[in-house]
């Protein structure tokens, strides 16, 4: 298939073209388009502009309130909450963060409560955000209960993904951020789409039977990585990312879209860690362990769990990105005069 | 084998007489007792008098300072931090615990940071003593270097445990506590001592190939749990339990062991999370969605995490705990008149 090469300037004028001739505010449009455009540059397709056709929709269907108007709420020395007012995420998370990492400043850790927001993208940009400010950072959040708890079959977490990032001077952070389920839904829908089977692992079918089948994984139950650890970090992701911040859990999030098959609404907890404060006067030998630990990672030819997507960043900085002239096309279309 | 009876009490004595005619300070060795007595309780046979051998050896070698004063710092609105002064980490964390409690009742979330602690116990005593005072808790320490990263065949990583524990009404807490390594590393010496092969999977020899030797499996490198999802989550639990409050990596660690075998000396991060303050006036809404998720995990016959301790738990407050005569002998051989 043809591609069609973009700057970086353009996927978010494009961004900001299809959602904002879609209804939605400016602000959030433009907060959106960053990390869409993030997401296209470090060639996490999924998290690129093919995400404007489910933004679209969301707000088409009236679900979403593209005229959202955040609040921000300074609770305590610690703690800031946005309520993003049924809005998707991204508005709320840059208008809280700077109150989050002045808090983190001064006292060494401190944590963003986002709550009633609808939530499409990857956590990464986010931690990566925090990370720029010489912070660690740690973010977690639910989404629809698709998978089934280690010694089960039926649906209860979301695909409940948690990601951290750790500064390094003069580097790229250390970043991951990963989904606790097998596989991202999207990857069984792909398989879905290409008729294509799926290992086992991944799911069951509705009869609690491990399948290869993606129909029947989409209608039965994901499974977590890691099986009984990674189950039990699912629900820690569920607890501290929903009712810990008097959000929902991923059960409660599925009740709330009513089959109507959205973005799924919920909160998002996200922590900021200050190495000033804790390490204190050791801060700066700290900091030399951390960097001896990633030699001692890369020295033997593994890799940094991010390393792919700076790769990409590098390139795409010089050379923009590709796109598949189909998404291409079908974008442009989302476009109103 | 035969086996012993013991109270509770007894247990506890038990361990107070060993560990104060070794030469320990009575306010260490009753902490040390608690945790003891705490996992014979639960049938973690692994982290109950068992340990007193280890204990005693360190003790005997010097490594370890039995008359060790920890001193707390009050370091900021959202940090506690004690030095352990080389001592077993006991003592510190119960010397920590009402301040960190008081700051996360006071202001939402709150940090305690162990620093230059011998490090032999569970992390769930710690978990659970925070959830019995209405607050959600999460804890992490590295170890020694025995674990590859994803993709890598020399070891860097600890076990690296990740705990965490939700408060519940009435109610035991959800409680997990497990390493981030695909097993603990007692279980590979057990299968030595046993001459039993390992699973493949949990391993690689001293020249990166995949072993069931557990020898092999010792002078090469354990594997993490998950694949790369494991392995990036034992980095963070190096990253924020060493470098960010000032203290040692596994690799640090076990260079500063220099092969005397001791006990693990580094730091463990304990963080404070107060449903009240970050559920705000949606706290008790957040606790109810909570318990739906646990019916909904329990009521399809899945297991919560510490269902099995919790079962021992109520076993042994009327019946006591089991002891091996010869583990009993060996443990009543140690101590001193």
């Amino acid at each position: 298939m043809e591609n069609i090469n973009l700057s970086l300037a353009q996927v978010h004028d494009l961004a900001v073209r299809v959602l904002t001739t879609n209804g939605m505010d400016a602000d959030h449009a433009a907060a959106i388009a960053r990390v869409i455009t993030a997401g296209q540059r470090d060639e996490c397709h999924s998290h690129g502009i093919y995400r404007l056709i489910v933004c679209v929709k969301s707000l088409r269907e009236g679900k979403l309130n593209g005229h959202a108007r955040p609040v921000t709420q300074d609770v305590s020395a610690a703690v800031v909450r946005v309520n993003a007012d049924f809005g998707y995420s991204q508005l709320a998370f840059e208008m809280g963060l700077p109150l989050l990492v002045e808090k983190a400043r001064q006292i060494g850790i401190a944590a963003l409560a986002i709550n009633d927001c609808f939530h499409f993208s990857a956590l990464w940009p986010e931690v990566e955000a925090i990370a720029s400010t010489g912070l660690a950072a740690l973010a977690m959040t639910p989404s629809h209960s698709w998978v089934a708890p280690a010694g089960g079959t039926k649906p209860v977490f979301g695909t409940n993904p948690i990601a951290f990032a750790w500064p390094r001077e003069g580097l790229e952070p250390f970043v991951f951020d990963f989904a606790t389920s097998a596989i991202a839904r999207g990857d069984i829908e792909l398989h879905r789409r290409t008729d294509q089977a799926i290992p086992l692992g991944w799911a069951v079918d509705n009869f609690g039977r491990p399948t290869t089948d993606p129909v029947a994984a989409l209608q039965g139950a994901m499974l977590t990585f890691g099986g009984h650890k990674g189950s039990a970090l699912a629900a820690m992701v569920e607890l501290i990312a929903g009712p810990l911040i008097g959000d929902l859990t991923s059960l409660e999030s599925q009740k709330f879209d009513a089959g109507v098959g959205a973005t799924p609404c919920h909160g998002e907890l996200i922590l900021a860690f200050n190495p000033a404060i804790l390490g204190g006067a050791r801060a700066s030998t700290g900091a030399k362990h951390a960097e001896s630990m990633f030699d001692a990672i890369v020295g033997q030819g593994a890799r940094l769990p991010s390393q792919r997507r700076f790769d990409a960043r590098v390139r795409s900085a010089t050379r923009g990105v590709e796109v598949p002239a189909q998404l291409y096309n079908d974008i442009m279309a989302l476009v109103k005069d």
